[in-house]
């Protein structure tokens, strides 16, 4: 029997491009053995010819148009990576419409777009594979799609974003404020120079948006998903948070309730230091899951990077090279709409810490707690420094479940109260 | 297009196979969806009629005897739950060869039998699918096959027996010593009356088998499998690490080195507190997978129970129902024979703990300290509690790498050191 040959068109040889390139040659004979296909990179898309030459790639593969790719009857799989989401969904679009398999990391484009993207996968029955759009090496979408295949999922939280989690991390462990913790991952290479994509939380709600789509079928709005970074974290809260027994996280979660409703939001937020999740440092990815089934799973490694980028864009290749070339059924996306009403944020119900800067007399806890209290909403531990009469010290309040809107009327009550200084902090918390 | 039905034989209706009957019926509907075939159990082979009715099979399905399953033509997948390694075996022998897929949770019927099941397996051209026979819901093996694809595994670290994890966690939190710990985890349902499989370290080593059979494509001979239990683990041995920066953990431990030979081995092992394997706490499991790739990814959540280990044996009858009945190619373990030599317990290298009672007098640390040199194994810590001159007092040593066959030499010449008063303990390390 001859071994079967996949042939590949490649768009873009940035960092993780250029790590595709290679190891597909590195891990060529391992794949054939696996896979019994042979995986071929035949035509490589890349602007800048001499960005081809740094790589290796051969000047017989290079073309400058990756519509070459997309237009050769020849490649069976395009691997997109040419970032942005105006030009990579035409080159999805089209390489689909012309009959290819895509694979892809571009999580911002999925996001976006991903439902118009999976719903011309499944009319050409072309497999639109992007394990490696979310948390890099970690093989998550294998586990939501089929290891978990059997569960209904009930929860995820992610920590999906190795920039924020080092930031945080340092803030924690080194005693760093936000702006120095930046500083120190920009010098170190783990945040970029425009650092608005991964701070702000966006990059994480990219995510969050295809871990949805895959729990839930269906794709959450981008201007409806809630996004917070990180640029108003404090140290001073981390510090509390820990005396607490709680650890800060930027967290994406996403969650169902008995009655279907969903809700996906980004935010920082405070996690029992006992759990697991809580120990996830630096750079490192982790994702939680509770299925009805399986209970919790959780799955932890390195979220970027060339190397561990190209291990996911891999085993997207290697799921099409192992059945090539029969036919595959193309399981995609969003053809099981099992949920479909997206949470407000006024509706989500959570526990919350609460920090004010009160004036140091008699009564101000009674008229905070009665504000609370009136809403409804119980406290469950109080941290107050000491401080001298008629000083301002910080009064930080760990609160028991409410709804978010309750909660928010609650703190703009507070704000009012005189002996209340500047205006409230708050941060989630999430019992998992 | 009418939705393809696969049939299913189940054989054996314990904790597991009850849990496989009620949520393939819970799932139906969800299972349907996401696979696009319908799952039916057909058959329930279950030797007590009494206890079928117990989980409501109904009666028209069941059969006492399980050679029922592997002769109905009619089935396309028999489930192995029947336990043990004679008939099991058989069953699932019968099955492939009357051209039926099978699934089972059989760790110890693989670790010993496996080699011949997969070439028949393979011989037949069906599926052999075992995802529950490791870490109960965690997908640790479809990780590995499919989600690290393109990795060369170097090194595998598991803890993967929630009873001695449990065990090991009571030890070290509750400050119990290891019978009343294991006490307890009888008491509250973590341990089974006869306790040897699990705390002597045989579970541990027909999952390691596993393991190391898809991380490098041949089965380890169980009686090469280095086993060791926890029953000679003290609670002060504990407290020890724990000053000096370590947890104990049951570790199955899975390692290539540079010229390709294997080693496989189970024992008590301290793991660095700073790392994540080391939070894992409870009857949890996790495996850390080291790709030459991807880095390190770890994977973690319930190693066991009816539910857990259902979700698991349902997502490898999705797999098969996915592509139902397209004819699927298959990739039975053991058709990559990436490595063959497996090292011999002698040969590997590891850190170790030592700890010795030893009178207080001056010159003993210096004479272990020149046992040890003469053989190069440097010390990179040392624990003495204070005491009073001639008193006897534990001293302990952490050591620097060294091959395990000096290692044990040095300890039979510390052991006659006239100072020493009584068998050295020693505790094998992996800085992961």
């Amino acid at each position: 029997m001859t071994t079967p040959l996949l042939r590949v068109g490649l768009a873009g040889l940035g960092t993780v491009g250029a790590s595709v390139w290679r190891q597909l040659s590195s891990q060529k004979d391992l794949l054939r053995q696996r896979t019994g296909a042979e995986i071929r990179l035949d035509q490589v898309a890349v602007r800048r010819a001499e960005r081809a030459r740094e790589v290796g790639v051969p000047e017989s593969l290079v073309v400058a148009d990756w519509r070459k790719l997309t237009a050769n009857p020849e490649l069976d799989v395009v691997v997109e990576l040419i970032g942005g989401t105006t030009e990579a969904f035409e080159l999805i679009r089209l390489a689909l419409q012309n009959g290819k398999h895509v694979i892809t990391a571009n999580k911002a484009l999925l996001a976006e777009r991903g439902a118009e993207l999976f719903a011309t996968a499944q009319k050409h029955q072309r497999q639109l594979l992007f394990e490696a759009s979310v948390a890099g090496g970690i093989p998550i979408i294998r586990a939501l799609r089929d290891g978990l295949v059997a569960n209904r999922i009930c929860s995820i939280h992610g920590i999906i974003n190795g920039t924020c989690n080092y930031i945080l991390t340092r803030m924690n462990e080194g005693g760093l404020e936000f702006k120095d913790a930046l500083a120190e991952a920009k010098a170190k290479g783990y945040a970029e120079a425009d650092d608005r994509l991964d701070v702000d939380g966006h990059d994480t709600a990219h995510k969050a948006a295809v871990l949805a789509a895959l729990a839930y079928g269906f794709w959450v709005p981008p201007d409806q998903l809630y996004t917070e970074g990180l640029r108003a974290v404090e140290k001073q809260d981390i510090v509390y948070a820990r005396k607490l027994g709680y650890g800060l996280k930027l967290l994406a979660i996403i969650k169902t309730d008995a009655d279907g409703a969903v809700e996906v939001r980004v935010h920082p937020t405070l996690v029992p230091e006992s759990h697991v999740l809580a120990s996830v440092s630096g750079v490192f990815n982790a994702v939680l899951v509770r299925g009805d089934v399986v209970g919790d799973t959780l799955y932890y490694g390195r979220g970027a990077g060339g190397d561990p980028t190209a291990s996911a864009l891999l085993s997207d290749l290697a799921q099409i090279a192992e059945h090539f070339p029969l036919e595959q059924k193309c399981r995609n996306v969003g053809h099981e709409a099992l949920h479909s009403r997206l949470k407000t944020m006024e509706e989500i119900v959570s526990r919350y810490y609460l920090r004010l800067l009160v004036v140091d007399r008699p009564g101000v806890l009674a008229d905070v707690a009665r504000v609370l209290a009136s809403r409804q909403i119980g406290i469950s531990s109080v941290i107050q420094p000491e401080a001298h009469a008629g000083e301002t010290t910080p009064l930080v309040l760990m609160l028991h479940d409410a709804p978010e809107a309750q909660f928010q009327a609650a703190v703009r009550e507070i704000a009012t109260i005189g002996a209340v200084k500047a205006p409230p902090v708050h941060l989630r918390v999430e019992d998992i």
